[in-house]
């Protein structure tokens, strides 16, 4: 006790001092050198962030699902950033194949941005097929373990193919397009996923119900 | 008026008949299929966005400024996130290098980086040497001329070499970098920057003044 008070004293002193120098040298450096934090901005935003990463199959409904839930969690005062295809390959991945060592140059580029995103406190969503265990591992050891839940998108191939929203499968059947996960490449299936949601048999109001009772305890703040 | 009405109602039934479609194919596509957008976001977070990008030689100051402007503009309830070398070149850039083509490859990233940060509603500050007029021109139209608030931070760099916090003029000196800008490599100053703060000149404090000046009337919503 006492030697905690001292040393809350000592420290006391040392932070007015820092300031007394501040003052001296004012267009020098800022005693406050550092940027805000994470928690800083979570308190701000009265939200924990997470990263909730969605793998399957192509048309196995993680963009889907990631739109319906981003909107459940807006509506309730949450602030998200849906990564995706759409906004990743157009943008900061526009120079990038699908060449092996360019798909592991994707998901590294989007998980760092994601961790940038989930630093500024924001949920942050991403829907990604990312196949297999090393490519989401280096994922969650990018973002980090405590703030990366795994939603495995388990709806079955045949639905997949017969749903075909953007003709690929087709295309990958008739030999147009090499490596296509699930028909000439294969989809390891995460071992623990935090979630697992198969779209054929769930509603997406049934699925978005799973995903906001599995989140909201870990993003609100009392 | 009477067309509006007209239209209006026609609008209502559309509405109600994708509604019901939904209902019927509930597992399928829901009729919500967009993300939300960035007036949304700004709407949640009660701010607009816009990229503040810092420009100038190293030990102008940049990056103090940067921090210290997002300190303030936090404690005014604002939402932030600084991009600076710290966080880019350790994280999303961490395989390039200080080539021609590196450096301009370095800021396209940067500059996506920032877009999915403005279209989240965050106002992002951006602390990068940015040299030239080419790079800085590629960086406002990957982020929206109208979002990209050029801030030329002016300090002469006989005072950037007196701090040197980084020791780099030193070893740039001894020739131990090459294309250093400043010393062996050109700055070209922007032409027409929102803004122009010389820290030699000014306090800290003076140059956020004239930051907030600048920025607050364009993030706030009344």
């Amino acid at each position: 006790m006492e030697q905690d008070k001292e040393k809350e004293g000592i420290e006391n002193i040392n932070c007015q001092l820092s300031i007394v120098n501040c003052q001296l040298n004012k267009n020098v450096y800022p005693i406050f050198d550092k940027m805000m934090g994470r928690s800083d901005k979570e308190q701000l935003l009265g939200q924990r962030s997470v990263m909730v990463w969605f793998t399957g199959l192509s048309g196995s409904g993680k963009s889907t699902l990631a739109i319906a839930l981003e909107r459940e969690l807006h509506q309730r005062g949450y602030l998200c950033r849906i990564l995706d295809g759409d906004n990743i390959r157009s943008g900061i991945n526009n120079n990038l194949g699908f060449s092996a060592e360019d798909r592991i140059e994707n998901i590294r580029r989007i998980a760092e941005v994601g961790k940038l995103f989930i630093d500024s406190g924001i949920v942050t969503l991403a829907a990604f097929i990312s196949p297999n265990d090393y490519i989401r591992e280096m994922a969650g050891t990018i973002i980090g373990k405590e703030d990366f839940l795994e939603v495995y998108v388990s709806t079955p191939i045949e639905e997949c193919e017969r749903r075909d929203v953007k003709g690929l499968y087709a295309k990958a059947r008739r030999g147009e397009i090499r490596d296509f996960t699930g028909v000439s490449a294969p989809f390891e299936a995460p071992v623990h996923p935090a979630l697992t949601l198969d779209t054929s048999l769930l509603t997406l109001e049934e699925s978005v119900q799973k995903l906001l009772n599995l989140i909201i305890p870990k993003i609100e703040i009392n």
